[in-house]
């Protein structure tokens, strides 16, 4: 930034800003109030998303007929070009401000102003013929303005990145499942030796995981897509004009494709978020998901001569910086660990959520910035691990044959034929002396050769 | 008990247990093995939905034609018994055993077999004629039924306890909202002074939290009411007949009068518990919303005389043990207690869920007591805040009427006719200099007395 | 209880109690308005504590002359079988009350009136000639009693109980620790195969956890042992005769045999709980401690044939319903359950500590019965997995000694010797190829044969 | 970056690199491997830390004689270079990769290398005469080294940052309590309004809290002082020289000036992080404090007419983009969201250090960057906290006076004079009739004039 400044106004009076930024004394106030450093800044999405706010808003204003034509074009000009991400270098603003987001609507407001101004004066910044507040605030506040930036940006999100990425995790899982249907491994429960299965049947747990948490987002959806825009500072939607709400509703819907409509109660929409911490809590599930499914992947792909063994996994880089040749399952460690963030970060939004007082909930940039980063941390790993773990595994049929064939729980199979405490009889002789079951069965007397044979088959043990 | 005992038998040999109980060998171990006290005693609503698995199960059997009917019949009877309530204090296990909840499970089938025995041959106990595992247990392993009764039970404490008591404090508040929809008083933003709304606005954001809340729980049903029952010992199914599974949880259904069906994957349905910790999210953001609204009342019952005073709460006993004539708003303090806990709980739901392995989550005693205390909490928590506190609740109207016409924030009004900037020069000079609005706004000439007079007036500023 | 009543009075009015009950007014009252029932009884330890302090105040009030001798002999008579667990039938009160525990405090104030006066009297019950609040509750609050109560009941299950628990289990390991020294196996990191350790070495890792986990509990003992009692209540100490809080402390050290002494800062003693949250958090660090030494445990002792199987565990019972012969760690599975309890009761704690407002935090109940039963389960967990686990485990010196000789990590031996990019091309050719690390040495003519031998010795790669 | 590049190798083979970089082939593998962007990189902190580590090394290295002075000199340069953050743009890894952090080591590994070599050779980049595993990580592992970079960062930022904001916060807050010592105002507990205190007992609760969150910290610094390194790969210090471990944590003491020591269990150091877990639980008592403290300012300063109103908190900004004139409570705000966060990450933290297998913990970069996140935001929050709200808080004393001489619990002065159940008579007829204490007991007749004006003294109830 250059050493010359500009002189802006709030309420408080005046405030130097950098000549050459669009933003204005309340932008300014908030560097300087909050020096957290571009490390925390606001999320991208959260800036883009009032970017759409403030266009959605000027249409409206001006259909209506409260905000004159000219003025209105601007600003929804300069509103699209926040929107779409030219601007982000005029948002310096951090999470940790004021609870209520105000900072970043009026970083918002100033901004478009500024850029507005530039566009019908030629002259940048300033309150005139654009006011920051007067006209593009017009019909809001910053109390239905930034939480409506909020569930924009959740739903934008959720739609573009979180399901797409859940539903090729779940289309390669499920090829999988498809692929290796037939393929018999040991089943482990307890990590104890247990009945056998087949690897596709392991991996349809995870497909059911995965679609189960498409329709857990899903079901999330409807009330995602409510907005609070038209409550102004409490909730009454004082200083908005009749039928603004459903409008603006309507015009974000347009602009985004996506089916927002306006909150049936915005003292709710203002006062609480917890339609954020239900997201959360589904982006919670869904890192218990992701968690179960890596760490069985890293546990079969454990060895490559002393673990389990049973499924080679794509090898990205070398494992250790001390033990050549080495090669780690580092697709599951990132995913592990991007679930254990998130399940942080809804401890966050909780915390966050339950801190509402009377009519405004002021932890909305923590939530906000909270669910945007868990959704954008699942999204990646999910589509790193998808693309360079999934796709690479291979299952090593002959250790996985070996270790089947091995098992003292395909004794099960002769609990219908002997009962139970005979059965077990067979397996603990045959683990205390080192025997298969079939030369413990026989030389209990508990069982025929031919009747073992016909009964303990691993492929009849299915379930098919 | 008494002193005298009876030896029981289990593959691992003979154990003394106490001669009046029905329990057999391996309930006598894990009492042995997890020494801790009925303090920490395995929930009754999951000792009943036992009841219900081996009853139901029972009956399956003997129609498929796997179980002779005399002993189905005093199986199902038995575990009727168990179902009902009636053999509580045969069940002295605790939460905190093998994960995989095998030895509650065979609490039940020893019980069930015990009292089966002792009606068919007047003897309690033992194995015969009816057996615990290849009678009473019969197409099942414990890594199904065990999963299969978290569902029942958290399903019927859903259905019985918790939705009643959501629907029952969502009416209360409504008719609130109703009965105050007219009363004009101050709203609060930052806990600083904002433009007025009325006590009934604000308290319809409490009726959309809750029944926001119905919904929540509504969504998780389909998924709730999902059977493992079926998959037996690792997903596969075996040793339970074909449609054995399908017919368990029609059974179910009859039995409980609620829709189950059996589960889409058993693999899915023992190794995980994600719709548990789905379910728990969805408790947590009730706890939430539970302590928002607990939290406003306590804040505007604050007083009664240096607060914000504008709710008179039920007195329901002395207050202080030092301090005479104190009263307190301790039903809100219970039901911010109670959400915390929730809370804390989601967070050991989560860990629990998150750490299954392979083909078997061992964390089920953990997750399913947690969730069922949590809705047990949650359910005599509203209960008990809506009817001894909420349906006293009396609005001080001499009390809010005096706040609200005091507050400097009803500028707002002015913002439509006089701007942003010069509104705030108003309210800030109101402020230095003690004086109200309007001799402000005429001191600094900046609005006329009939101009005032016809724009703040709080009863205009509600958006009707 | 019986069907008669007696009728107690307190500054709301008239209560009927039962006849043959110690309790008062207030007490009834909080049965009534706080329906949880009895399995969310407050902990007996808060009882036995509260207890504790009234016997303690009694004596100190007597001897500065403010309570008549008479009465306070009987008050402290009383007091000291509350103390006892005598009288724990009296304390039906639940954890979900007011906030402060004021409930719990006047029924330890109305029981100990009660006994006293059937002392006194022989008759049971009332408030003469020991008055509940004049006479037992003298010189205090309840908010500053109950967190007295919290600080001593915490201090003694942390003394009595949690010390000898961690102490126990961490000698056991070190006796292992030191027995399994010389026994070489194999290192695994990210899951992995790596350099070789020895049991020992291993072991001694979980030694360092433990014994930093007691340094941990030492660490917060100086502030467990500050006492809020004096404050009364808002922490000035109104009504509490000067020298109070002192001599109060001094006769609770007396009592207990534990170094109390009185909280610094009264005001803070009562409206923050910063030390049971920071002695929470250490129990965080105990639960996490210990899910990595069960972890381990249960991953070393997985198998018998399809895992890792180099330790062997003790068959403590049964393992399945199902799979006969199936032996599971379910020891470990229960202290991994606890652990995760124990994290969710940390966030619990947490929450409820972060909300006191102004004079008071009214969460304590909530906090108490988190703590305690966090060092219960902890406690027992502990002791049991020491005594039914660690005890009985045996290592398979033949698998353990297998598997170290198969690795491709004993490679990282030739690093000083050849270059981390030379001695990873061996390892991989290894790999690939199924042969032994010398055979690819060899092959890839990188290393020489008596090279090889000289350097690539498991025994030399301990790091001693 | 410029499009020309550059050929770089590691065991999987050749990779092309941006030519005017430092790094190598395995930190461009990895920014390939895990595209999350930068707004996730791994903190500078840890970087920083590492240069450290890769300095103290090679002073190590050469003093034992293990590496050519020449090449040690170039590598401490070019480590110093690092740890000074003068090539922070060279460091592109994100936190969430491998879960040892090797690819961070790496990264520093081959920048350092690649600097050096540019020093010595003029040449940019390579393995020669400096090479990234051979020399530069000498003697470590990423085992050792990243944890050991954790635990120099935290104790850095703890020592720099942490620490200083602490004490500066509680200096403030000391010099508020002897300020205000003597301002009577009303004490509210349970919100509800108690018996009276100064407004510097208030403050002092704060001081305690704060006091005691230092000795807290404080308590933890032994343990965070120990340094993993010289355990190499497993904690055996296979590789490393004799000596190594020791010798390293001097050097490392000499250049930070601060107390750190190698670590008496390295299997402990890398296979498991509670330490920082404990680390994280003091840095969410803190969190925990903090809250309580803002939100107490919050309710004090709330208002300006229809709130608590006692104290006048600092106007730092304009706080509402539609309501002109008000004024928010914006740093208080700032504080308890970022309090929220911490205690969110404190929650990752624990969910990544109990999951740690066998030899080695893979949640390392999870861990580190959350540990120093929370040490950077509340450094942060406090000193804005202090500096933009407490600095400049005035107490409104007309406001004070009026509310606590309104107060009906003054009649708690009365208690010892008339008896518990007499004095409630007295506030409760006052309430309800709407008088003052006074005129409620003559009208009772429970007390006279002159005792009364002779004990209802709130300056008499302060406890002095």
């Amino acid at each position: 930034m250059t050493s010359t400044t500009r002189t802006e106004t709030d309420s408080f009076g005046p405030v130097e800003v950098p000549a050459d930024t669009y933003w204005g004394a309340q932008t300014q106030r908030s560097i300087d109030n909050f020096p957290f450093g571009l490390r925390e800044a606001m999320p991208a999405e959260i800036v883009h998303a009032l970017g759409l706010v403030k266009q959605a808003a000027a249409r409206v204003n001006a259909r209506i007929g409260i905000l004159d034509a000219e003025l209105a074009e601007a600003i929804q000009q300069a509103a699209g070009e926040v929107a779409a991400g030219a601007l982000d270098d005029q948002f310096p603003l951090v999470i940790w401000q004021t609870g209520s987001g105000t900072q970043s609507n009026m970083n918002a407001n100033e901004v478009i102003a500024g850029r507005a101004n530039e566009m019908l004066t030629g002259q940048r910044g300033g309150k005139s013929p654009v006011h920051p507040n007067d006209h593009v605030n017009r019909s809001q506040s910053s109390n239905d303005s930034f939480p409506t930036a909020m569930h924009v940006a959740a739903a934008r999100a959720t739609h573009r990145r979180l399901l797409p990425a859940l539903r090729r995790m779940h289309d390669r899982l499920a090829a999988q499942a498809k692929a290796w249907d037939a393929l018999i491994k040991i089943g482990r429960t307890h990590l104890q030796d247990a009945t056998p299965l087949t690897l596709g049947q392991e991996f349809s747990g995870y497909v059911a995981q995965l679609s189960d948490g498409i329709a857990r987002v899903e079901a999330v959806l409807p009330r995602l897509h409510r907005l609070a825009q038209g409550g102004t500072a409490v909730g009454t939607g004082l200083n908005a004009p009749e039928g603004f709400a459903k409008e603006f509703a309507a015009e974000m819907a347009k602009l985004t494709q996506l089916p927002f409509e306006t909150a049936p109660n915005k003292f709710e929409a203002l006062a609480s978020h917890d339609t954020l911490v239900e997201l959360s809590g589904v982006l919670n599930v869904i890192a218990v998901s992701l968690t179960k499914i890596a760490n069985d992947i890293r546990l079969m792909g454990s060895g490559p001569r002393c673990g389990l063994g049973e499924l080679k996994l794509p090898e990205n880089e070398p494992g250790s910086s001390i033990m050549p040749g080495k090669v780690n399952p580092t697709q599951a460690e990132m995913l592990t660990m991007v679930a254990a963030q998130v399940m942080g970060n809804h401890v966050a939004v909780t915390i966050g959520g339950l801190q509402g007082h009377l009519e405004l909930n002021v932890f909305k940039p923590l939530i906000g910035a909270n669910v945007l980063r868990s959704i954008e941390l699942l999204s990646v790993g999910m589509e790193s691990f998808t693309e360079r773990c999934l796709d690479g595994i291979k299952p090593d049929e002959r250790r996985i044959s070996e270790l089947v064939n091995r098992s003292l729980m395909l004794v099960t199979a002769l609990t219908p034929e002997i009962g139970y405490d005979d059965a077990a009889k067979i397996a603990k002789y045959a683990h205390e002396h080192g025997l298969t079951l079939k030369e413990a069965g026989l030389e209990l007397k508990l069982i025929s050769e031919e009747r073992f044979d016909a009964v303990v088959r691993p492929e009849t043990m299915l379930g098919r």
